[in-house]
């Protein structure tokens, strides 16, 4: 709507990328369909709340700093965003699950699968954490017997696919005939969000616990993110993804350390903080001191 | 995004309707800030799933009411829409506890509230129905005493906001001056809502056991829905809000009078109804019949 | 919480029915493992709005049937049910899609998957139906190549799974083992949602548009229901489930044979409607006539 | 379901607190009807994850509080909870802003409104805070001031009740008579909601930023947790309320004096920290030592 000059930029941005195909793993990829808002509609729909109109760029960044930091999610809701994305299904059977999200997704039921599937590279090929008992660890197989794998893996969904076929020109109903494809198999959908919920999507997903398969996915759509909507990423990035946050126990064990903490020489000219934000460390350090 | 030649004329009328006011009661509005998609936004994510591209309009229109009849709902949900509104609180209390929705409210906390309230004409001065329990009847007051009520109402009004002022003008935190101020005082918000939640909410609102006072609110969006999303409104209209519902055992009663229906004759041609459409209509008459 | 009565019988099936397992398809289950609430709950829930007490059994049903024929829908999320089911995985993407629901699956990336896989009967083993672009139709395939093919099946899923336990076995981190396991592996969660949107659920999953491997689990649930949620099944089941809808455009059309419906004589006593009913029905009737 | 020794206790403190009434301001309370779950079928939930079953109880609480500290929220969903609460309408807008719960509200449009209404005690009369721009302050208003208000609002209060029993008395619809009662009118609802949204309400309502009139709600809720849920509430007093998290510009202000702590005397004896929670802390100081 309004346009308060620091947008042209960003509207360059977005047309760039609206509609650009982003290359994932080895068959998927990322659309950006559509965007509703920008940094800025994140700041009017706030100032509803004060009655205020529209300020200038270097306001907006101050109050979506605000937001941001003191959990004020309900603005970042009104920025909403449509993706194309394709992607395997197993990376598929984690995405959907977050359910604050809008989804079509393609039908196996009514149409025929593709026969492209997911084959991991090399040295993904990794041995089972011993700490994050989740995940892979940073061991990598052999390198041959890494490949002889992939070619397993290969000829396996080739297989697959040809049963498959084979079914499906039959007559063998499709939903039926497709049951033993893997779940490497890709599939594709529309998948709509609005801003605060994409930041939780990513906050969980570029995470080092979350498979490395879904994390390139969420590591380009920060990258999105960081192009059309600078100021919230980069307030997302400060405040939530590369923040900290200490329990009570672990504050009470910290708290002589962060006791030495002087802050009477902070100023916003030799630190990267606001004087809001000068003041709101204070009054953690108090907190903390007073455990 | 793609654009099949339909839409030009609806691209003009959002144009003409985008941010415009729409008044409402005495002093509230309803403004469209922004849309995202369109019908044919509908169709084509509703085509992710059967893995086809873009058709023409009429097959559009056919695939849009297919969806709407059979209640896949999932692609209406990817037109989003973001409207100002401005309403008594009492209004306000209803319209919120529809969750499906993003809000940002004036906050009377924050800021100070205004002195707008709401009126009802002399002719919505009704008396309480004998039938649908919970809304007003047909039969007004008296003019005279409607009127005298009125302007009670006005008075009280008035003197709930001097004293609110007065609490203000003293130091009084807004949000403890503000608790004796009354329901009919005017509220506003952002709004942002899926068009598929969206026609939900017309179904609930735009219904007459709804209170006249957010029906007229409802009325308006559907107005504007018409005109911007003419294809998906018409369809909503057909299926959803101009429907009749048979339960078990009213069909049950009704069965007789509906097996006289002579569908032999009926056609595209002399009918509004598809092909699809005539073979349901069978479908549904040979349900009843069985009964 | 208050007992009137009606609720003896009632608790007897839900102590008959909480915990056990019904099996579903070759290697399925549901267990119902938890329920807050009953049929009274819902009215108790509906009767705050009205700020009136509990009521008798008889009054209960009446306000019940009252909440489902008008889709006052919020009563019926005042009762939650939290079952554990096991089931193969394209069922399970299909299931989640329901997002208005709590869910906690096995992961395959913390523990082995087991060596369970769906494998479908001969006779489900159809062509695909030419009516309903997206299911199978009731042809059979040819008896011996249907069993020809449930064995190819069985043995692909067993060679699957075999290069699964290998690469496991030698180390390879199960999140990346796993990709190559067909769809129709089992899987398992606890899965927690409101009476409300399971019967949303059961509604889209009972339909004959529904995949039979989905529809047996929400049949199941619908018998479950029936024993512990008798009036809200009952009313589920009449006005929801077994009820037809008609559009405008029918209604145009079939507004002549309906018009010769006489309710003159229609009563509580020579049919399954009460009062109220019969009184909607009239509305019905009328809003058709004047089409 | 399974039971392991110390829920005893717990089941105990479940049957004090059902059904019972905490009052709350001069009018208000908040009754627990129901409860589905307790702290042990959170991990219940979760071991579905780990394809593993019961645990002892020390184990119970390790699980459960790495879920909390990890953000794997989906297990405390799998809690839910039943309220009976009466409040003030203008703290009943408030909290009907959290969508992620079932409601139903006593209706003024069936039902007539009660003669009981908010009147703050002197010393929340206080002036409007600088700092906190939407919060009263610590001053309070002289304390005769302070009472002259509270009558003035009494007497309006009264005032405007009058004038809707005058309205309902002569027949006018409740929904009209009502609009200009004040927003201190009591209201009440049925509200269920499970115990991650319920705590994430408590983080946003117990904070100093909320309202005092809704916070003294919150408390009460967090009080009925504290003795029902022990160990999920002590999870998120450690990890959410009594945290704090700095932002990275933060993080590299007090990297210098975080450094100097020494973490090679940590244990789990000298500290309330667990082995894994030791290892996190390691992990986040080293963090922040790299910045
Ligand atoms: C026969 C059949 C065929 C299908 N074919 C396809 C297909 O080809 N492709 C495909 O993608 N899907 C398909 N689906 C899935 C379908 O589109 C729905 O996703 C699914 O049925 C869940 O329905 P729901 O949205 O009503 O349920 P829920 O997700 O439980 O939602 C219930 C209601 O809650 C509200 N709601 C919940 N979450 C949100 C949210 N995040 N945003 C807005 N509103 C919300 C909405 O009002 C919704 O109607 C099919 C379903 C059926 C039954
Ligand atoms: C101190 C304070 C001051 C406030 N001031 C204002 C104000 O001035 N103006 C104002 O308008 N509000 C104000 N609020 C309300 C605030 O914006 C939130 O609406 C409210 O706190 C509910 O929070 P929630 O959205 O996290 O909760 P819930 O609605 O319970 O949602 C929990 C989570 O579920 C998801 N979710 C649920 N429903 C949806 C949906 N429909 N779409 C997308 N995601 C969904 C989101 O991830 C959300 O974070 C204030 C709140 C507080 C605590
Ligand atoms: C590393 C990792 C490991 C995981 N491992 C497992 C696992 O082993 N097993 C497993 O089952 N899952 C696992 N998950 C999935 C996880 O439990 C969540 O389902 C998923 O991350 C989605 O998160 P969400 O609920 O915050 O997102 P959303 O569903 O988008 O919800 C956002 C917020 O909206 C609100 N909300 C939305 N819908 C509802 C609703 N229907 N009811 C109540 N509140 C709602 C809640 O406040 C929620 O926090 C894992 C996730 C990660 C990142
Ligand atoms: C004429 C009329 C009279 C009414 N009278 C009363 C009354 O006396 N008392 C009263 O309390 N209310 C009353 N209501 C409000 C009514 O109960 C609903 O709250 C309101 O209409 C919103 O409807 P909804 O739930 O369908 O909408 P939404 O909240 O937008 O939900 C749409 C769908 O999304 C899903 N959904 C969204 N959020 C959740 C969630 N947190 N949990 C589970 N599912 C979710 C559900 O499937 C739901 O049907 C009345 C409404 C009308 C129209």
């Amino acid at each position: 709507m309004q346009n308060n000059g620091y947008e042209e930029q960003n509207i360059n941005n977005v047309q760039d990328i609206l509609g650009k195909e982003f290359k994932v793993l080895d068959h998927g990829f990322i659309r950006l369909l559509e965007i509703m808002g920008d940094d800025s509609s994140i700041c009017q729909a706030a100032r509803v709340s004060y009655g205020k109109g529209t300020k200038s760029v270097r306001e907006d960044r101050a109050l979506l700093r605000y937001l941001m930091r003191n959990a004020h999610t309900s603005p970042f809701e009104m920025v909403e965003l449509k993706f194309h994305v394709r992607m395997p299904i197993f990376v598929a059977r984690q995405w959907i699950r977050h359910r604050t999200a809008n989804v079509n997704e393609y039908s196996g039921r009514y149409s025929e699968m593709t026969d492209e599937f997911y084959l991991p590279q090399a040295d993904q090929i990794r041995t089972q954490s011993q700490v994050n008992k989740q995940a892979r660890s940073e061991d990598q197989l052999d390198e041959t017997r890494a490949n002889e794998i992939i070619e397993q893996m290969k000829d396996s969904q080739a297989e697959s696919y040809n049963e498959y076929k084979e079914y499906v020109a039959e007559g063998v109903a499709r939903e039926i005939a497709r049951i033993n494809l893997p779940l490497s198999s890709y599939t594709e959908w529309y998948w709509k969000i609005d801003l605060h919920n994409l930041f939780r999507f990513l906050k969980l997903r570029m995470d080092h616990h979350a498979q490395y398969e879904i994390r390139v996915y969420a590591n380009i759509i920060a990258d999105i993110l960081k192009q059309i909507l600078p100021i919230s990423y980069e307030a997302f990035s400060d405040y939530i993804l590369n923040s900290v946050t200490f329990s009570k126990s672990e504050l009470f064990k910290i708290k002589d350390s962060i006791a030495n903490f002087d802050f009477d020489n902070l100023t916003p000219e030799n630190s990267n903080l606001s004087k809001t934000e000068i003041a709101e460390l204070k009054n953690k350090i108090n907190f903390i001191k007073q455990l």
